[in-house]
């Protein structure tokens, strides 16, 4: 095989930049998948191949960059944003492809959490003589699959935390209302981000009181998201609102109330998950590890104080998503979480501020918790 | 007089955002005076000169730049951040050093709100047959000066409320514990702020809560502002640690606690002033009013929820600087502003948001009233 004139660092990131945001085209689709880009490089620098997964059950991404670039592939360099598939899923280990192709170098920017892969793609490609590099832009492709990588490495989904509060931290005036606190953009963007969530969680009394459907409105919906709305006391009726459309709910209930519940009439769409409650609580940890069998990489909630509260007191927050309005409710409007109430500011929550975003006139303050590592110091975006 | 050669726009705003960043190192030390830059640029593009107010007393701008220019000032262009004088002050008329020394043409960022100055200075260059250029970067130039606008047009300071919090909105815990939410940047930052402002505001019952002593704690401080505590029954004692610094003080006290208070023995950099209570309330505008007669342009707040809450209230606020901890102290911790309860969301006061900055691992987020007008759509600053 001819010697190749390695690139440099800065053109190995180029490239990956490249298939990143190829990846990210698929940011609506791939669920339970993960976003995968590739770019195929020849000798002389020039991209003969592009490709991203689109959806489930298509071909991976560098099925089709191996298919543009043709007998171009031979000696070239391929970026895949994560370590190219060893094993018979529903599409042929792309590692063979690759190999078949005569592909001289591949960068690969991540290992593939995934068990059934794991290393086992990478081997596979040295193993018949090509030379690989692994870890090219490894921050930027793990932020594309936090849900696959969380479901992969923890068993549960990413779980994001949407709020919306004013300046002054409160969700509502004191007689309840709160819309529309927000403006339209960032309204279109919570609706994005339910788009490329694999379930939504909510409570029944966020649905009651909001009148709340928590569907995806956003033009590039491809599919509507698993509804996911604790309902404790089983208080939403077959009839309401909430499970007209015919996209699928999960309801969770106290299993004290299974029997009963039973005799009810549920359509199709509907599926009941009864759990035991302690505390007069869901548990919310198991119903966390059932997301993940049920291949769920990312979880989008919007809720009240309570059942917020408790997901950070339960630490399962990965992401808060904080759109803050430049208004001012005043001491007597409602607070965003129910916490337990803490003697010393050492048993507080900490946080690191990942971003700041400018969404028409409101902020979107993204922060994650303080162990949760491997976020580097916050960056403010515009 | 030669004809110029016009310089361009862009050249113009270059040289005046030099003369801007001059203006800038007079913070620390010109109130009540405004802060003024001078560059004075030869015909052939070359900088002769340069000046900045450094503080009250001292000579203005123009009259350093003129001196180090000398007779390179003939035939030259003056770029100033203020219109130059023309009235006999502290200093003689900078409009008249202009003419004297022959300068060409004058750029003028804004004309001065001062009514001793108003327009006339801009009037004598163009009597003496200069070329006067207004409005060069005013923006920026008014954003240096807002407080010394403020006091020339209002007739009342520019008041910027600080507050400390968590990104669920809470100053303390439910305890009241409150030491320290923010880290050491952003506390250093509230020190630049203090020491570059004519006043600090706050009530006695901080000062009793937080054992504060509301002086300026920076390197560059030039002098201790004016701390003005609002201490409607008189509870602080002459013995009080806050009265121990012998800078400044300006008591504020319900005018029924006069008399009995006559008979205290305060030091002498302690002044009483009491104003008519009403509603339980001392009266802010009148003392805003007050302020500005003392010739403070710029007031920094630290207080509780209760007095910044009426400061908003009484619409005094110009500028909340909102230090953001990236903290969880859940909805039993304490709120930022006691206001009037809002029936309907149109009620609550609006705001836009001017800039957002990180420091350390802290948010400093910068907004202003709606209604103010003048901010541009707000920008995100790193």
């Amino acid at each position: 095989m001819a010697q190749l004139n390695k690139p440099t660092k800065q053109q190995d990131e180029h490239f990956m930049q490249q298939a990143i945001e190829l990846a990210a085209r698929g940011a609506f689709g791939t669920t339970p998948n993960p976003q995968v880009g590739c770019v195929i490089v020849a000798a002389s620098g020039e991209i003969v191949g592009q490709g991203w997964h689109e959806r489930p059950g298509e071909p991976h991404a560098e099925v089709y960059a191996l298919r543009e670039a043709g007998a171009a592939a031979a000696g070239a360099t391929a970026y895949v944003t994560l370590e190219p598939c060893s094993h018979h899923g529903r599409t042929p280990p792309c590692a063979d492809a690759l190999v078949k192709a005569k592909v001289a170098r591949v960068v690969v920017a991540m290992q593939d959490p995934n068990p059934l892969v794991a290393g086992e793609g990478i081997a596979r490609l040295r193993e018949a003589g090509m030379q690989v590099d692994v870890g090219v832009m490894e921050i930027q492709a793990r932020a594309l699959n936090r849900g696959f990588i969380s479901r992969m490495e923890r068993q549960r989904p990413w779980l994001r935390l949407k709020m919306a509060m004013t300046l002054d931290g409160r969700t509502a005036l004191a007689n309840g209302q709160s819309q529309w606190i927000t403006g339209s953009e960032a309204r279109q963007d919570v609706h994005r981000y339910r788009a490329q969530s694999g379930a939504i969680l909510t409570s029944a009394r966020t649905v009651i009181m909001d009148q709340a459907q928590m569907t995806a409105r956003h033009p590039n919906t491809e599919k509507q998201p698993l509804r996911v709305v604790l309902d404790r006391n089983a208080q939403l009726q077959p009839s309401a609102n909430f499970f007209a459309l015919e996209s699928p709910v999960l309801r969770v209930i106290d299993a004290a109330y299974q029997v009963p519940d039973e005799a009810q009439q549920w359509p199709a769409h509907v599926t009941t998950l009864a759990l035991p409650v302690s505390n007069e609580r869901l548990p919310l940890r198991s119903l966390f590890d059932k997301l993940g069998e049920l291949e769920i990489n990312e979880v989008w909630t919007e809720c009240g104080a309570e059942l917020a509260g408790a997901l950070v007191a339960a630490d399962l927050v990965d992401e808060y998503v904080i759109y803050m309005a430049p208004k001012l409710f005043g001491a007597s409007g409602r607070g965003l979480l129910q916490l337990p109430i803490f003697e010393r500011i050492a048993q507080a929550p900490e946080l690191v501020f990942e971003s700041v975003t400018m969404l028409d006139t409101d902020l979107r303050i993204i922060a994650r918790p303080q162990h949760s590592g491997g976020a580097s110091r916050g960056e403010l975006t515009s």
